[in-house]
């Protein structure tokens, strides 16, 4: 990893509930079976086919990304690529024939060979919405030029998986809702929201046990309407829940018990010397809402959000170099929270 | 509560293990009956006697004690007087015909027609048999210059109870044993003290639930040896349970996880809005060994007692006027510690 700043050690727009926006669009080149359905021969021709389409397309931004094979990555390395978001979890099963190009910022990856041809991904702090689709749309544009992707009149991009069809975009963003999980009406929020078409889940565990009270939000319908409604939509009901979180923290942080939970955890987390990974998740959960609620001023979001990534077990292997058994990570991970936490 | 500073504010030797010292002695004015089979006139006649005695005695000491009838006591006092150790459980359960004398700095009180007529009672900070009976026997010596105690040449004094004749002495420490709690050999190392006239029992809970590690050790037989002998006795075996206390600490102040739970406990101590008496117990049994180890620096021992009494209860509401709520006790506790432990 670079010494450039990554995407999640930044902090932006509405930073106190929307920790991060990502954008994905599925592609296909025309004229040969979707990945399921490939060749040995075919799978390496698609790979060579996008890397080339990347490095000579017409965005500068493209041409920056880094390439890599996955048979040349090393197993720690793939699953930090999952925990930084970068690939699927699925992506890293399977090696032959796969490749990843990513910009330095790890805001950008492409996966060549996952469920579709071409999965291009965009990450950024905070809500991002339009800005992420923005740039998602100039790398599109520029792989288009040369690879063409199959688009059909009536039905959109191609996808393998007919749920992606149309637009072949999904929309999501991180939020951080301790106060929403903590009233207890997160099955019913999740209820109304796929009624209006978006999905609404745990980012590491299910609804009212997500670990952390992060949760996924996404467009759930590709078909039948433009990229552009498709992101205003989760935009605007994203922020009715933004407003919701924050009416409710309102009324939590006048709580004395969740005070005292979030001065412990803030107290924890300084001077921890062994800490577990899901801990970790709940004490930055109560830290995040610290910081929201005005009782925490000397920790950034950013300083949260970079923890929550740079402490995942795989990730920090890599940050250390050499693998960590899960009592070895324990103790680091309480190291690196405290240094990362320790007043300025 | 006078602002002299009281024993327990006080750190005495062997102040790692040993929390405090008490001796108290049984003893009945003669040819009036045991307090069970008291008349009430006797009864205040036993009060008036003995409140007499003590003003009027040799001693110093005794001349500088508070007299409180116990019927001018409310309810919240009487509590508080237990849990500063002052007066047992039983004293406050009635108070009609009940009186007390103590000193400013609680280490002395005078119970009377509590199960004898008299029962006298020095307490002081650490490991200090020695010093408190001599302090008893000053007393002692000065109220039976005019009270003229029942004593019989073969079995000593004579007491309502038969288990406390003879000397009509217990003396006891107060020991922090979180090491040897730990270790699960509480039980075995009970019954081996049993066999030599010891009774060990939790300070509050018993065995190895015993809240806060904290135990009570103390001679079970006052019949057949001196006073000497007895705390001779006492002082041998506590000090060889010291030092194994001190050994078993050593190898576990090495354990990582154990260190953690110190870090934290302090760190929760120092921020917590809201405190159980439980766990500020356990919380205060952690910084003991913190302190103990060397792993904390800027806690004293005397901090960690002071806390343990005037957190309890009904002292917290006296100290503070009014009674309190058991959540408000709860938040008053936090602030209390948080208070006591700040950085200097």
């Amino acid at each position: 990893m670079s010494e450039i700043k990554k995407w999640y050690e930044k902090q932006g727009p509405q930073g106190d509930v929307v920790i991060s926006t990502r954008i994905r669009l599925a592609r296909n080149l025309p004229k040969i079976p979707f990945p399921a359905r490939m060749s040995q021969e075919q799978r390496q021709a698609v790979e060579k086919a996008v890397k080339k389409a990347v490095e000579h397309g017409s965005a500068a931004i493209a041409q920056s990304l880094h390439y890599r094979a996955m048979e040349d990555v090393t197993q720690t390395e793939a699953i930090s690529m999952v925990e930084r978001h970068l690939v699927s979890p699925d992506f890293v099963t399977q090696s032959k024939g796969r490749a990843i190009l990513t910009a330095a910022d790890e805001s950008i990856s492409i996966m060549i060979n996952e469920e579709d041809h071409v999965r291009m991904q965009v990450m950024m702090e905070g809500m991002n919405l339009e800005k992420a689709y923005q740039i998602a749309s100039v790398l599109d544009d520029s792989l288009n030029s040369s690879l063409h992707f199959a688009f059909h009149k009536t039905l959109g991009y191609l996808t393998q998986c007919p749920t992606n069809l149309g637009t072949g975009m999904r929309a999501s963003l991180m939020l951080h809702l301790p106060a929403l999980q903590e009233s207890g009406t997160m099955n019913r929020i999740a209820g109304n929201l796929s009624k209006l078409g978006l999905t609404l889940r745990g980012t590491y565990g299910e609804g009212s046990n997500a670990v952390g009270a992060l949760y996924q939000l996404s467009n759930q319908v590709s078909l039948g309407l433009s990229e552009a409604e498709a992101i205003a939509n989760l935009s605007t009901i994203a922020m009715q829940l933004v407003e919701e979180e924050r009416k409710a923290r309102q009324q939590l942080a006048q709580d004395v018990a969740k005070q005292d939970m979030i001065f412990r955890s803030v107290a924890i987390l300084k001077s921890a010397r062994v800490l577990t990974s899901e801990e970790m998740m709940q004490f930055l959960s109560n830290v995040r809402f610290g910081i929201a609620a005005g009782l925490i001023t000397d920790i950034s979001y950013d300083a949260v959000n970079a923890l929550m990534i740079q402490t995942q077990p795989a990730t920090m292997s890599l940050l250390h170099g050499g693998n960590l058994s899960a009592p070895e990570r324990d103790v680091l991970r309480a190291k690196m929270v405290v240094e990362a936490l320790a007043s300025k």
